[in-house]
């Protein structure tokens, strides 16, 4: 760590949230218990498998009451990006089935969506990639002038994971069900952060994460609404419904479950407190010269501020505030340490060189003013010397 | 519990290894470890992220290790039967690029693998299906009348999951690489408790399971061979070499590194141990009159007994049994519960009937010498009280 002298109480700070979160402790807490004494299989009918099955069910129930949606639209998978494909598969598949083969999406949505719409091109899919303007919104208009007679689905994200813009997802929702086109809502990083109902976002397919909310990697959502059979990805025995093959990973389900219904208790205090300590971070490091926040100022998760730092190249400056024990991101996690420039900074508008210049602060309900602070010092350094370098 | 008074040294007794095992002590230890401690995102540049990276790759040298493969060839996914699929579909697709559309593929393999097939049937691929004599094993010669010059793929697994019987993978792996024609071979009961190695069985393909051998739920393993590039099954981040998108499991990869050296290590001492204990079980199951062990008797995993019990309904006998603290199997635990016969028993001429008096017990290194007695009075009693009455 650099600076060891002052008067510190963190040696660490972890400000990238959005790529993933630590476990709260009750959560480590229940999977520890889980991982030791429930073992059964809940497809087994003896008391271990029953036991099991029977704290799926509450799991489901959990999470379901948590997006006020019913147990039934409810499948686990392991994770965003695997809920994501099979919603995607199963838009394209019920597209097809009625003649339609159009896909609307934005250009900030997660590689998960763009890189499975490039899959689904190749299979007789045709995607209209809506521009996003520079304040890292959709507009619902452009939305309702891409939809065509032969769309089968719209897909826009709640919450960007780079700049942290929240979408029109309701008014787009309004929008695609009146237009009996299907909406695809990736909501990885807005559920568990803030209000998520399904009964507000009319969301035909809902996608969200636990490992992005204090709860374990290796469990995360598809939300389906009544009435849409989603598409098995993973086939095989009879789990979720037929919908979902392969032994329930119940210690990380019931994690998750865990873990939401605590963010969902923690939700108001923690949000007033995380954009408090954004806010404090985004006033500190606008102090720093020629500095500019990507994406709308108000419309925003509480954790999430991405900034331009003109002159500065991102990467070095990731890696000298990682040597001050400071962890930001310079892109998406799933693509860092990839050359590319993102293509969320691009799509509003940066250049490559403004976009490699940019950097992500995610923090969440464990995060400090002090520790706020502290990155705005070592920020201010940093960029003043490699300006100067450069 | 049934019976209190007498002086067992146990409360229940796990007889369904199969389905699924408790998990190794030393492994809950480092799970714990890594949930509470080890949270970085593996794709991320911080310190946190790079930790992550280093155990990720340090879990999948350690697993290449065991089956002696190399690293890359090792792709993480969610479990068995994710791991199932996506080989299936590279192989449909390795094939159909060079016009090859049939694949062949024993009636004894997992639903995984059924069911996924029935899926590329319907997107032009033709299923040339083995029947299984009646000891359970395929034979290498009809694997060989089967392959056509447009066959793409044999599937014949390692050893069965009902049943136990070991296929003589290592000769149809060498047949198929001289045809050349890919070979899967679903792995997912052997690994870990018999030896495996991708040098005597060639394979193109090898899947197996973490919490089949004292690991971890949600982690699996996709072996493909040098040469073959698995295709996605789940499109987005580029984790694992682009072929596995989503955030890495790591705990749970972790914890099946950890689970699966263990094994390795203590295998020639578990596998003497548990062959014992079932072949103590055996003994005394057919000292039971009409009983008949389903299956070849030597070629066999060391943990499996499947008995066809005359006159009795297994699921009867298996809620007898969970009453008096024993846990065993009526079926597959991934359609336990469904009102069909095991397809397995069919395959191998048990009828319908028959296969729905047929019990499998399935045993792990903790079970005891005491235990197969206790199973073996409380399976009595019940088989004779259940015959009386039928």
């Amino acid at each position: 760590m650099g600076d060891k002298t002052d008067s510190r109480h963190f040696e660490t700070v972890y400000a990238d949230h959005a790529a993933t979160t630590p476990m709260h402790p009750k959560v480590l807490e229940t999977m520890t218990q889980m991982l030791e004494n429930m073992y059964g299989n809940p497809s087994s009918l003896h008391c271990q498998g029953q036991q099991a099955k029977r704290m799926l069910i509450r799991s489901r129930e959990m999470i379901a009451s948590c997006i006020e949606a019913h147990p039934r639209e409810i499948t686990f998978t392991s994770g965003g990006s695997e809920a994501i494909n099979q919603a995607l598969r199963t838009a394209a598949y019920l597209g097809a089935s009625k003649g339609k083969h159009h896909v609307v999406a934005s250009r900030i949505e997660h590689h998960a969506v763009l890189n499975t719409l490039k899959l689904l091109e190749k299979m007789n899919c045709r995607v209209t990639f809506l521009d996003v303007p520079a304040n890292g919104i959709v507009r619902p208009q452009d939305v309702a002038a891409a939809i065509r007679e032969d769309t089968a689905l719209v897909c826009v994200m709640h919450a960007n994971n780079e700049i942290g813009t929240l979408q029109p997802v309701e008014e787009i929702g309004q929008m695609c069900r009146e237009k009996q086109v299907l909406l695809l809502v990736d909501a990885v990083q807005s559920v568990g952060h803030i209000p998520v109902s399904v009964r507000d976002i009319s969301a035909s397919f809902l996608v969200f994460s636990a490992h992005k909310f204090g709860g374990p990697k290796g469990a995360g959502v598809l939300y389906t609404r009544a009435g849409i059979e989603p598409v098995p990805l993973i086939a095989g025995g009879g789990q979720e419904r037929g919908l979902r093959a392969g032994t329930e990973n119940l210690p990380a389900i019931a994690g998750m479950a865990r873990a939401l219904e605590i963010a969902v208790d923690e939700m108001t205090v923690n949000q007033k407190r995380v954009t408090a300590l954004r806010d404090r971070l985004i006033a500190g490091l606008e102090t720093i010269p020629q500095n500019v926040l990507n994406g709308d100022r108000q419309s925003r998760l509480p954790g999430i501020a991405n900034f331009f730092f003109p002159g500065v190249d991102a990467e070095t400056l990731l890696i000298l505030l990682d040597n001050d024990g400071i962890s930001a991101s310079s892109g998406a996690a799933c693509s860092a340490g990839a050359a590319m420039p993102s293509h969320v900074l691009t799509a509003i508008g940066l250049t490559p060189q403004q976009a490699r210049s940019s950097l992500r602060f995610s923090l969440g309900p464990e995060n400090t003013a002090e520790e706020m602070e502290y990155i705005v010092t070592r920020v201010k350094t940093h960029v003043e010397t490699l300006r100067k370098r450069s």
